[in-house]
C-alpha cells in the first residue's frame, strides 16, 4: 500500500526562528527509509484555530498525518484541542493516560494543566512516553492515520521508533522495500553534470535520479522500489555503470562516506601517511581530514604558511621561485609539497596556494586562481584551477578539489 | 503597517530529510527582528503543481510570501514555474537577468538549463545574486509581496539583507524603527546564561531579550521598538551594561562580528602577529582565522602536529614533557606555544592539544579534555577545559574557546 504523509510541527518558537525544526528532518528521513512519501511539511504556532485549519487541509490531501509539539502542560500547548476541533471529536480524559501520568508524578503535586495531558480526542489510542510527561496520541479517523507526538526530539524519536513504526507495520503501511545509492561527486558543477546525464534524467522511471548540490560537491541519488533486493541492486548497478562511464573521475564516494573519509580509507589501505601544506585554505584541509575518527593513523600534520617568509623558511620554497613565478604558481605549490613531505616525513602530500579574495587578485591571477600539487616526493602532479565564489567558497572548493585530486592520483597515477 | 508573512521552502531533499531547513529559521528570526509576524512555514517538493497550490493557499492568508529554493538550473527546479502558474502569469526571459548570468559565466559554457535561470513571471523585478548563479525574483501581485530566493543559505542570507529588506522598507512594511543589538558570547552554556540573567528575562518588556545558541556560542539579542534612535540606544545601552556586569568576560563581539573577526581586529589594532599550533583541532583555528578577509596582515601561519614525533621535531616539545605529562597536558600546550611562536616569529600564539574522540580517552583524560596555551613567548597562560559533544563539536568548541581566551588575554592580561 503506497500512502502519502504530511508532517505538521506546532510551536511558536519555530515561527520566531528560535529553534531549528530538526523533528521534521528526522521524521522525513525515517519515512523516506520506510518507503512512505512525504509530500509536505508545515509549521504553525500554538494557536488552536490555525492548528485545526492545518489539520483539515492536510487530511484532504494525505493518508498519514504526524503532528509534533504542543502537547505540554502549559496554557499555550493546544495541539490536542486543535486536532479535536478539526475532527469534530470531543476531548475526553483517558483513564490509561491518567494512570500513566499519576504514576510519573508519584508523590509530586499535579496541576490541573498537567491533567490536560491525559485528555485525547474520543476514540484515541494513547502512546506511552517513557522519556517525558506528555503521552502521544494515535487516531484512526475513517482510515486516515493521525499521530500526535511530543516536541522534545529525544521523546519524539523514541516514540516514533517504539510506537509509531509498529502501528504502521501492523496496518500494512510499511511493506516491501526501497533501495537507494548516493554517488558523491566533486570537481563538476550541478548544471554541467545535469547536462552530461540529461538523457538519463529525462528517461528516468525506475530507478529515479535526483541531484543535490553542496558547495564544491554534487550528490546523485539513485532510488528504486522493489520487492526483491537482488533485482533492485542490479537495476541500480546498471544505471550507476552508465553514469560512471561518463563522469566516473568525479565520483569520490558512496552513501554516507565523505570525501575526507574516502581519502582516509584509501590512504590506510595503501599504507600511506599524509601531510599538507596550505596557504589560501588556511588549515581547512587539515581540519577536514581530522574530522574523521582515526585519522591520526595516517595524518601526520600540516604546515599553513600564509606569508612568503614562512613559505621560504619552513617549507624551503626558493627565493627564485617566489620572484620568478610568484607565491601563486604551480612551481611554488610543487616546492611546498616537497617541503611539507620532507618536514613531516610523510609518504604523500597536498599543497595549495591561491587567491581566496576578496583582495589580492591581479589580471593574470584573479581571485579564485588556485594552484595545487599532490602526490609523493618522487612523483607528483600540479594543476591550476579557477574557482568561483567568495572567500569562504573558494577556500572550501580548493580544499575539496585538492583532496579529490590526491584521491584520483592514489587510484590511478601512483607509480606501482 | 502590520502585516503577516508565510515562508515556503521548496525542495525534495527537505522532504526526504536530507538537509535541515535552516532557511526557515533564518527568515523567521529576521522577520521577528523586523516586527513582521510569521504565521506559517511550509515545505513542498520540487513539483510545479504542489508549489502552485501552496502559493495560492498562502496568498489567501498572508500579505508577504517568501519562497526559497528550486531556482537552480536542473530540470527538477521549478519554483519559477509553480509561482507563475499560481499567479496566472507567463514566464518571460528577463534581459537584466540574462546579462547578469552571461557575465557570471564569462568564458565558461552555458547550457539551455542555465538560461532558465534568467526567466521570471511577467512583471517581476530581478534581484541580483553575487554569491551564485540563480537570481532572486520580486513580484508585487496586487499589493501582495512575493519573493523567490535561492536555496543555498549563504546566497539566501545575503540576498535577504541586501535586496529584500530594502524593498520592504521602501514599501513601508518595515517602519518606525526597530533597534537591536546582539551580544555574542562563548565559554558559557545557554542554560547557565539563562539562569544568570533570569530576572532580566522574566522582567523583559522593552527592550526584549532573546537567546539563540549555536555550537560553542550563545547570542543575546536585545530589541526595542522606538520612534527615536537616541532613546532606543540608551535603553539598549542600559540593559547591556547590566548583562555585561554579570557575564562580560564571555562577550566577544557585537552584531555581525565573528569571533575570528573580533580577534583579528584587536590583533591589528595592537600591531600583533599570530601563529597557531594545533593538535586535536587539526587546522580549524587557522581555517577560522583565515576566514576573515585581510587576515594575512596579522596571521603568519600554523603548524598542525598530530603525531608526537611532529610535536617533538617541529615544535620542539621535549621528550620529558611528553613522557611525564603526556601530549594532552598544559605543559605540552605551553611548549607547543613557545615552539610555534619561535618557528613563525609571531608576537603572540595559540596552542591546542586534546582528546577529540571518539577514541583516545582515558579515565584521567576523557574525551573532551582539551589543554590550551595562549599569549606571547614571554607571558602566556594555560588552562584545561572539558568540552562536551562528539568529535566535530569538541573540535569546534576547542577552537572557539582558544580564540576567546586569547582575545581576553589581549584585552586584559597582556603585559603593557
Amino acid at each position: 500500500m503506497s500512502i502519502s504523509a504530511e508532517i505538521i510541527a506546532v510551536g511558536t518558537e519555530l515561527l520566531l526562528g528560535q529553534i531549528l525544526n530538526s523533528n521534521a528532518q528526522f521524521l522525513s528521513r525515517e519515512f523516506a527509509g520506510l518507503g512512505i512519501d512525504v509530500y509536505r511539511q508545515s509549521t504553525v504556532g500554538d494557536n488552536r484555530g490555525r492548528i485545526a485549519a492545518e489539520v483539515k487541509a492536510a487530511m484532504a490531501r494525505a493518508d498519514l498525518l504526524v503532528l509534533c509539539g504542543g502537547l505540554g502542560p502549559t496554557e499555550d500547548d493546544c495541539t490536542r484541542e486543535g486536532v479535536a476541533e478539526a475532527l469534530e471529536l470531543p476531548l475526553v480524559l483517558d483513564p490509561v493516560a491518567r494512570a500513566q501520568l499519576e504514576e510519573q508524578f508519584a508523590g509530586r503535586p499535579m496541576t490541573a494543566n498537567n491533567l490536560r495531558q491525559a485528555t485525547a480526542p474520543s476514540g484515541s489510542v494513547i502512546l506511552p512516553n517513557p522519556r517525558g510527561t506528555a503521552p502521544g496520541i494515535f487516531i484512526d479517523h475513517g482510515g486516515k492515520l493521525i499521530f500526535l507526538l511530543p516536541g522534545p526530539p529525544r521523546e519524539l524519536t523514541h516514540m516514533f521508533t517504539n510506537e509509531v513504526v509498529p502501528i504502521l507495520r501492523s496496518r500494512g503501511v510499511i511493506e516491501g522495500s526501497i533501495f537507494s545509492r548516493t554517488l558523491h561527486m566533486a570537481g563538476i558543477g550541478e548544471s554541467t553534470l545535469a547536462a552530461t546525464i540529461a538523457d538519463l534524467i529525462d528517461a528516468q522511471t525506475d530507478p529515479t535520479i535526483a541531484l543535490y548540490s553542496r558547495l564544491g560537491e554534487v550528490d546523485v541519488r539513485l532510488t528504486t522500489k522493489a520487492a526483491e533486493s537482488q533485482y533492485a541492486k542490479s537495476r541500480i548497478d546498471s544505471l550507476e555503470r552508465e553514469i560512471m562511464s561518463r563522469v566516473g573521475e568525479h565520483v569520490f564516494a558512496y552513501d554516507d562516506m565523505t570525501l575526507a573519509g574516502a581519502l582516509g580509507t584509501l590512504l590506510r589501505e595503501k599504507g600511506h601517511t599524509l601531510s599538507v601544506a596550505e596557504s589560501c585554505t588556511g588549515g581547512l584541509i587539515g581540519h577536514m581530514i581530522t574530522g574523521e575518527p582515526g585519522s591520526s593513523s595516517y595524518f601526520l600534520g600540516g604546515l599553513t604558511c600564509y606569508s612568503n617568509d614562512a613559505k621560504r623558511e619552513l617549507l624551503s620554497v626558493s627565493d627564485r621561485t617566489l620572484k620568478e613565478f610568484g607565491a601563486v604558481s604551480e612551481e611554488c605549490a610543487a616546492e611546498m609539497l616537497a617541503g611539507v613531505v620532507c618536514c613531516f616525513g610523510s609518504s604523500v602530500g597536498i599543497a595549495v596556494t591561491g587567491v581566496a579574495g576578496p583582495d589580492g587578485g591581479t589580471e593574470r591571477k584573479p581571485v579564485g586562481t588556485v594552484c595545487l600539487a599532490y602526490g609523493s616526493a618522487s612523483s607528483h602532479r600540479t594543476v591550476t584551477v579557477h574557482l568561483r565564489g567568495e572567500r569562504a567558497a573558494v577556500k572550501e572548493r580548493a580544499a575539496k578539489e585538492a583532496m579529490r585530486r590526491l584521491l584520483l592520483w592514489l587510484k590511478e597515477d601512483e607509480p606501482r
